[in-house]
């Protein structure tokens, strides 16, 4: 375990990857349009728990940036691993280029909890968001927002119980993309009690006794 | 696809777990000592690239709170699937009751870039950083931190490339920890060129040409 400095980076890792929906007018090859454009993002997080906040960071020069500070709002769309392909296209093109959606076979679903900016149906959670407060970092700006609502797909529902296990979420860092592999532990499963192990818990994953 | 609205909540990942490293004095039992205290936290994520900057969030009553804000510095230590039941123990207990570094064998590494503040030797990878702005939210205080230093295991280097993929990095979301799976992708990948993709990825990985 020795360790070697490699100075400062960005090595923060395994890191969601959402598909950031952002509303907008564009002019494309002397055409104006209003798009609903997907940008594919890893500097996100949630910030804060109540209310329930995330951040996004997005550099000023992206369409997107525009967008959002247009519209005061924006949708995370978070990725199986099937779409991997897709995000990575979303994050390589610009919208200013061509119809992203359109070219990922991605459909726009209206939120009732935002204006107009929309989710996108293939992605197994869409969060809504408003936009909180925006801070200038660097090369990117950091988008505070509240999340408004969150939609789910119906499929990951077991009787009631959202199971994320079965949406097979992608994750990103230094620079590739992975799958979602198995549940190790729960929350707090450190100090359970034996029976609620054996209830959640396949044996091999118990951890020893404190 | 059809999609069940579940309202405002904090559903986003997979979500890097680190242990976040603090320095601080802390009594106990009627005896005074200086701690290095690792906090199990999900609330992170980078937040800009240049400078690098991440952010992570922590409740004000939390011990780790108070020797940031003491310090103005912190870690944060990236865990290995081998270690989440240490970083579950890490998340719910608190340094005011018990040494948690010695309950989880955790060894401190002095950093030469921070002050007082220690890494863990056995996290495969450290981020030190020093605090750059506190913002108050709600149940969560978002301390924005510069990225001063990375380290990483020796043995996750490959002819000087770092491979972190050896290091099984754990995820964590909606109450439950995973391990890291395989790499589908890497950046760029959906518009490489063939002899890349073949060069880089497994042909099962290859994405349809657009």
């Amino acid at each position: 375990m020795e360790k070697r400095s490699i100075g400062p980076g960005t090595l923060l890792g395994p890191l969601p990857v959402v598909l950031v929906g952002s509303y907008g007018e564009v002019e494309r090859h002397g055409t104006t349009s209003v798009i609903q454009n997907p940008m594919t993002a890893a500097w996100t997080g949630i910030v804060n728990s109540t209310p329930p906040m995330v951040s996004v960071s997005i550099r000023p020069e992206r369409l997107s940036h525009r967008f959002i500070m247009e519209t005061g709002e924006f949708t995370l769309n978070i990725a199986s691993s099937s779409q991997a392909a897709d995000v990575d296209f979303c994050g390589v093109k610009s919208g200013r280029d061509l119809d992203k959606a359109k070219a990922c076979h991605l459909t726009p679903l209206k939120l009732s909890t935002l204006s107009v900016t929309a989710g996108y149906k293939e992605c197994p959670v869409i969060l809504a968001c408003r936009v909180h407060e925006v801070k200038k970092l660097g090369s990117h700006d950091m988008f505070i927002g509240k999340i408004v609502d969150v939609l789910a797909d119906d499929a990951l529902f077991a009787k009631d119980q959202l199971d994320l296990t079965k949406a097979d979420l992608l994750t990103y860092y230094h620079g590739d993309y992975y799958g979602q592999s198995r549940r190790i532990g729960f929350f707090g499963y450190s100090v359970a009690k034996t029976n609620v192990l054996k209830r959640r818990l396949p044996k091999e994953f118990w951890p020893e006794a404190r």
